[in-house]
């Protein structure tokens, strides 16, 4: 591996963070150990304003870390090690976040780790009793080919409203290889789905209703990872700022926009004054 | 504190790894701890190609890191730790790199610990009898107001013969207001002077000789963290190839520019073939 940069990340986190910065109000659930990286982990999230209360680990297994390589065209290739992530449980949710978010949003990378399952089921639990939404990201096609029946269930048993994925992720999910008929049967599967196409941009569907969005123009393309994740932490911002779709995914379009013009999984803008500066909020 | 990237640093490590990213062979002698921060300093100096067989302390202190705040016109300031760094001392001096670098570097933040002068000494002595250059960083402006009169005798008693400062530092070590006044002195203490002036380029002294180099021209201004150090780097990289002085210089610009306009201060693009692009090599 050449040199490289250490920056916090993490899925749902970087979701977290980057709604924060769009000035939302973002509370995380995770795992980190209370080494040198978990506490470095810590202040960037409460840096970025995010609530996250969710006790460290005393010792092993370490804070997670993955080490990411990043080609010449973008696109990455992650060793992940889940370390302490693999310790989140039911007895780290906070009832009273989980039943106060307007959306509760869960990584479906944490669907490896059995201890998280349980967390997510609980916390969806909370969410519903109180009348909120929950949402998953399918996090990428080979868990979905992992948890496929597991997924589809989520969203058929109605444990899950919003869906976040993208054309590979869908494509798995129904074993097509065909976008159009994914999309036709996604739509069947859930309230909202929410799917992401790379520079062809994002495609919206509630029920009838289908709403394309652009991707935002680039400078140069440097690095995806984070990209789905802050288009999430867009949508998320303008859906619980009671946005239409259309507004809501141009937030998710120009935040992916930004994160991918940079090496790292969270954009350095303030998003707040970025979507003010282009005329979307 | 916002929230932060990692990434490793410290000026004459920068200096180094920019050589070694230029093609050139550079060697490196600094004190980190067996601790994560000085793992992955030693992953991302042997990963960029820089020989660095320094021992690590076994423990306490820890390796040093800096807090750096950049602020939205690139400027920074910085909270450093130096850690580890004090205890470098001559028993580091690596007897057969001292004798064999073309030229040695050495940086001026590093004349606070008391053995890390000892060790800088050492290897000048080691590098002059083996017929070699020496060269320092003047490092910074309240390091030579601490320093200025031992600055000034290692200049004048020969024991360094290339000098790197900006003109802040110039002006300060001979505690004048007037840079061509600082210059002039400065051209009469060592062999070589090469003073960078931000945005105005640099000056290039050695005897009567006097070289002017423009800065590049950069898109956006993001962080002037390692701007000396890759100056630095780009010069000492052409000087120990044979090249004239005007070269020098222009890889100095070229290294320099590319790592201000991102944040950290090793620049992630590979020097060499930015130079050949440049038309430099």
């Amino acid at each position: 591996m050449g040199p490289a940069i250490e920056a916090s990340g993490g899925s749902a986190g970087n979701t977290a963070a980057g709604v924060a910065s769009f000035g939302g109000r973002a509370a995380f659930f995770g795992k980190v150990s209370n080494d040198a990286l978990g506490k470095i982990y810590a202040h960037d999230m409460h840096a970025q304003g995010v609530a996250f209360d969710t006790r460290p680990l005393d010792g092993e297994p370490p804070t997670a870390r993955s080490m990411i390589f990043v080609t010449p065209d973008g696109e990455r290739s992650m060793n992940t090690y889940l370390g302490a992530c693999v310790e989140l449980g039911p007895e780290d949710v906070e009832a009273d976040k989980a039943s106060g978010a307007a959306v509760t949003y869960f990584e479906g990378y944490l669907w490896d780790p059995p201890r998280a399952k349980e967390a997510f089921r609980q916390t969806a639990k909370f969410a519903h009793a109180a009348g909120r939404e929950v949402s998953m990201t399918l996090s990428d096609s080979f868990c979905v080919d992992r948890y496929r029946d597991e997924f589809l269930d989520l969203m058929r048993s109605g444990t899950v409203d919003i869906v976040f994925a993208n054309s590979h992720e869908i494509k798995s999910l129904y074993q097509t290889a065909s976008f159009d008929e994914a999309l036709a049967q996604i739509r069947r599967d859930c309230k909202i789905a929410i799917v992401t196409r790379s520079e062809k941009g994002s495609v919206i569907v509630r029920g009838h209703e289908t709403v394309t969005i652009e991707a935002t123009r680039i400078r140069e393309l440097v690095d995806t990872t984070g990209a789905g994740d802050l288009y999430a932490a867009g949508f998320l911002y303008g859906y619980t700022q009671g946005r239409g779709l259309k507004q809501c995914g141009d937030l998710g379009s120009l935040a992916a926009g930004l994160v991918i013009q940079q090496i790292g999984p969270r954009p350095r803008q303030n998003l707040r004054r970025e979507a003010e500066q282009a005329g979307l909020i």
